[in-house]
């Protein structure tokens, strides 16, 4: 294994140092590992949460600032955070409005966010949780009951932080994280594996000539393996099982075209420019696009497609302005 | 070798209908193989192009935009653009008040913008240049004589496009550009070799328990191969090369601790909290930074440090409003 790491130990503890060094949005609780907004509490306002394992940079501590979320809680690479993280989050940004919790469907972190909200309740905080389960490769995994939250959560932060951002109360920014859920898909595929720093060697192998379709991104078994092919056939494997999920014609759709980690922008684009083509073909129109690394695996080598079916009121959310590491725009 | 493409000749002309499809900020000439700024000429502002080889994204064409560069000339992989392509370019974003040829010191890169220099003051273009050489890890290279020009690149973009934006002169912005190019010292390693789509292999073979010090942004060979070693030693081995070259106390340093492309965000900025905690104790103070991908090597795993000692009209510049698809804010 080669990584720019101290040891498998400190990968969080001293990578939350990099964040705080070099992100101004954002203030980093080194005990509890959370990363917060610097800037103090905006009152009456909802406060965002989220948080998972870490290893998928730059969500979520990448997506801590004005317009998306305002704590990230930072489990080791790959492991859930605790309840006393998510509740020291919680307590910490409710401003008397509420929080809403946006959790990904794994076993883990779904168990802790429901402790920590409980938790929560008791000492006065309204707490409501939305949970993402987008990822259409597979009914149930290594890590999940039921579908796996992957890249939909990344564009649910930016609209629900706008929300949040904007005045809306609890119950209507949870309908509206329920709405970007119920209407977000995706799907991913794998060239390698990642290697887990503390495993010390890759997750599982994967011959030089094969490539493994509906991956997820702990690396947790896809759909299949089969023999390499070009680009427009791999499209075509992430954009068909989406299309036959949900019917996504007749609506604005925002999409994202996603790296694991490994995998160079101008692959990325590549594959955007192929699954425009095919969606084009299919009779739905891409309003807004994010192509790059959002939702990663550490170093695994390949992308995932995420669609959401939009509205006008997302769209308008989506455009509204965000100040992150990971998303910028309007500020 | 795996790769996200369709073949090996098809690349680049796959990836500039990705980069079209996804970027609103520009469009793409398919037969010059230019990306240009969407959005109508500025009359009277000086143009800014700057081109290369490609697989170094999202430089250049994803700093194509408003704040940042007219045009981009995209060569093939690892390949220079020819003269015909920088001619073009070159009198397309002509104002009348002339453009800044920004150039990456490698022998082929700098013959062809020299050329098209010449060409397009036959054509009554006036046309500067400035030359980027802020490498250093070798004096020479395989594709250089001289220091190669990397990272001080996407820092000098940013801020001389901001120059042009506010309405200086050639002269004026050709200034900037110098004062940039000559405060500017980058350092980068590898812990992996990249793979050029055309070879279909490895550029160079690195041992699992081997890491490159001072590799080129192609594969170029860098100072030495060493054992593999932890974040502490490899940032020392980056900064210490930089601080001996150039005094960058009592200045505002811009950092960039970039990744070559394969190496995921958590070890960047794991890697960026090291680099700090170096300089603070050599009494350095970083006032702006950029953490991520952005002058990459295709896939190679590993990264490289960038410093460039500012100014307070560097640090104004580099504060002024920017949007692309590479580097957004203030908009």
């Amino acid at each position: 294994m080669k990584k720019l790491i101290n040891s498998a130990d400190d990968v969080l503890a001293d990578a939350l140092k990099g964040i705080e060094a070099s992100d101004g949005n954002v203030r980093v609780d080194h005990t509890n590992r959370v990363i917060y907004r610097a800037e103090a509490k905006d009152s009456g306002k909802v406060a965002i949460i989220s948080g998972g394992g870490s290893g998928h940079e730059p969500m979520h501590g990448g997506f801590v600032g004005l317009g998306m979320l305002d704590a990230a809680c930072c489990g080791q690479v790959f492991t859930s955070p605790t309840p006393d993280q998510m509740l020291e989050a919680t307590t910490t940004v409710d401003t008397g409005a509420g929080v809403l919790h946006i959790v990904k469907n794994y076993t883990g972190d779904v168990m802790n966010f429901e402790m920590a909200a409980e938790m929560a309740a008791d000492a006065g905080v309204q707490v409501e949780t939305v949970l993402v389960a987008d990822d259409v490769a597979v009914q149930d995994s290594l890590y999940t009951a039921g579908r796996r939250g992957v890249g939909t959560t990344v564009l649910l932060e930016k609209i629900v932080g706008a929300a949040a951002e904007e005045g809306q109360d609890l119950a209507s920014v949870k309908a509206v994280a329920q709405k970007v859920a119920d209407n977000g898909r995706s799907m991913g595929m794998a060239l390698t594996s990642c290697t887990v720093p503390s495993a010390g060697k890759p997750t599982f192998d994967l011959p030089a000539d094969e490539m493994e379709i509906g991956i997820g991104i702990h690396g947790e078994p896809g759909r299949h393996r089969e023999p390499m092919a070009d680009a427009k056939s791999i499209a075509k494997q992430l954009v068909d099982p989406i299309l036959h999920d949900l019917d996504f014609t007749g609506a604005p759709v925002i999409a994202m075209l996603n790296g694991m980690g490994g995998t160079p922008l101008i692959e990325l684009y590549l594959m955007y420019g192929e699954v425009v083509a095919l969606l084009e073909a299919a009779g739905i129109k891409i309003e807004r696009n994010l192509v790059g690394n959002y939702i990663t695996s550490l170093d695994m080598a390949g992308c995932s497609l995420t669609l959401v079916k939009a509205d006008d009121e997302l769209i308008r959310l989506w455009d509204a302005p965000v100040k992150t590491a990971g998303l910028r725009w309007g500020l």
